[in-house]
């Protein structure tokens, strides 16, 4: 893991980190012309090791192979793999915990091309993020539109919705419920974040998954798989991760809006220049896929593709298979003008090197 | 309110209550056929007072009025509105709160048959329930298949969903997550309840309804509208409810199978003697249309009704003008065989008034 420290970071809403770390990881060489660049923007509680969590679509013999591409991911800022979050001692002293400033999308894209000037990368040819990480891609190619050729978005949207937030909410006042997230220690909230994981999964997933994956064989009285299972999910996630940088960052998820202080929504996303592929589940409960259409709608040539998936939102982790056909065949008819047929199935790997010379 | 307790009271996991109270209401009076009962089942956080609840539906001059028919509601074994549940002393102690024991749907409609039996009503004119209701109703229709003349079930299901368990438990997860639930007080787990019908709200509504009626005019950087919706209901319901009863009532709907001992839930599902109407609400997230259509294609001879509504699973309680004309629509055919057309439009409350003579 590398990292970068910044002095005195400003912050949308008017605060400042006097010393911000940010950690990052780079996969691949960047090529000569620098132009062979995958920067990506990881969700909620990811981390900057997209190799690790994104495999279906980056790694070796993947769509997104180290071998041709220089593959860029920064841990967001807030988070709690490497950057600076509310559990980061601050200049030797305590971490802020409950008192870390408030972050918006915003702040996190500011923060990433940071890093990308310090890598000394002019353009980044490809910029991709899904969920959280879509809404910080794309709030990026509208503060650095000249930054950006290719943009993919999947699974996002342009402000978040009423209802995301009224999840988040939901999720944050179980934290808020755990008397031990105000006893200023970093495990504090546990049981409570155990709850919001458990909360999250709900929007994440469907009805019909549930159907097929957690239905108990038995008649039973109790302990019923269902419940079992979000237990064990909620349990898994607090063993990684912490309850404040929780709260931060679904907070920060709340602020996406593209059009505060810019007008409109639409003008907003007019200000993208990057030639744009907006990528959408159809069980997407979170994130509908009307979010991406209204996308799609709205940064000037863009492209929208729908995956039929009973995955929900979780789709954009499950369904890498899909999603690489989708880009392949984006960045193949935007850069090469193959016939997608042709190009899908018979020579995928192939022609993909040539796009990134 | 009126009051029947009944001693040693056995439940389905076998334990024993050994002085259970059942509170219940009636409004009008009962006539000498006693053929005018209308017996409504209430859902999770609801109280005996149905005119209070579900007055579109019930009350002067409504479908259900109360000068035509003998209305009966008991507020469900395990609530907090009269009947015993954790909050309840037993005999003089303490209350039991989280040592109170499991119930079941199974339960709750035996313990409606008793007070059914204390009444002296031979026979159930109506038996009517939505969400956990319908479920208690369903499963009263299957204990005691004699007793029901008609049955109507509105957003409700056979067994309850994985879906159903996995928000229940992330609901209980949240209470647990506050550690004033066992500190021995009734008024204990206050904020984990708040999160938790925070959590439920999500169920009970939609995307489109939060997009609708949750949406901030401003593009602020925080105290969003929808978040303080949520706060706002979660702190409504804990000035009326306690965590105890809430827990203990999500576990009762998680138990809710009509199938556990009864070789399979399609074979007790036509034990079902009462000729029933089965209604959905075609946006309800929670206990989908699909779930509706089940009970009706294996319940013999049950009509099903399927409402347009954006309110999701809150549709039962809002919009109470279509489930009344789809109910009355019903009732006419099954009972008088008059042309619903005619019926709908010109002698709705007159035609009404013969039907329950």
């Amino acid at each position: 893991m590398k990292t970068l420290s910044i002095n005195d970071f400003r912050l949308e809403n008017g605060n400042k980190i006097h010393s911000l770390s940010l950690a990052f990881e780079t996969f691949g060489k960047l090529n000569e012309n620098k132009d062979n660049v995958i920067w990506v923007c990881h969700a909620l509680t990811a981390n900057a090791n997209v190799l690790d969590w994104w495999e279906g679509l980056f790694g070796i013999l993947q769509l997104f192979d180290p071998k041709e591409y220089f593959i860029v991911c920064v841990n967001s800022i807030g988070s709690c793999y490497g950057s600076t979050g509310p559990a980061s001692p601050q200049e030797n002293r305590r971490p802020l915990l409950n008192n870390f400033p408030g972050l918006t999308v915003r702040d996190a894209a500011l923060a990433f091309d940071i890093v990308r000037e310090h890598l000394g990368i002019p353009k980044i040819n490809i910029l991709i993020g899904a969920s959280l990480g879509g809404q910080q891609a794309l709030e990026w190619s509208i503060l650095k539109p000249e930054v950006h050729r290719t943009l993919i978005l999947i699974a996002t949207n342009a402000v978040h919705s009423p209802f995301g937030i009224a999840f988040n909410e939901s999720q944050r006042l179980a934290i808020q419920a755990d008397a031990t997230f105000y006893d200023g220690t970093i495990s504090g909230g546990r049981k409570g974040l155990i709850a919001a994981r458990s909360i999250a999964l709900l929007s994440y997933r469907s009805y019909s998954i549930y159907e097929a994956k957690q239905k108990d064989e038995n008649h039973q009285l109790n302990h019923f798989k269902a419940a079992r299972y979000q237990q064990y999910q909620g349990e898994k996630l607090a063993k990684r991760f912490n309850a404040h940088s929780y709260y931060r960052l679904t907070k920060m998820m709340d602020s996406h809006n593209v059009g505060r202080k810019r007008t409109s929504i639409e003008l907003a996303l007019r200000r993208v220049k990057a030639k744009t592929l907006v990528i959408g589940i159809t069980s997407d409960q979170l994130f509908p896929v009307e979010e991406q259409k209204f996308l799609a709608q709205n940064i000037i040539g863009a492209q929208f593709a729908e995956i039929f998936s009973p995955y929900g939102h979780d789709g954009f982790l499950v369904e890498t298979e899909k999603i690489s056909i989708i880009i392949e065949d984006f960045l193949h008819n935007n850069f090469k003008k193959f016939k997608p047929t042709v190009f899908r199935t018979t020579v995928r790997k192939t022609q993909l090197m040539n796009l990134v010379k």
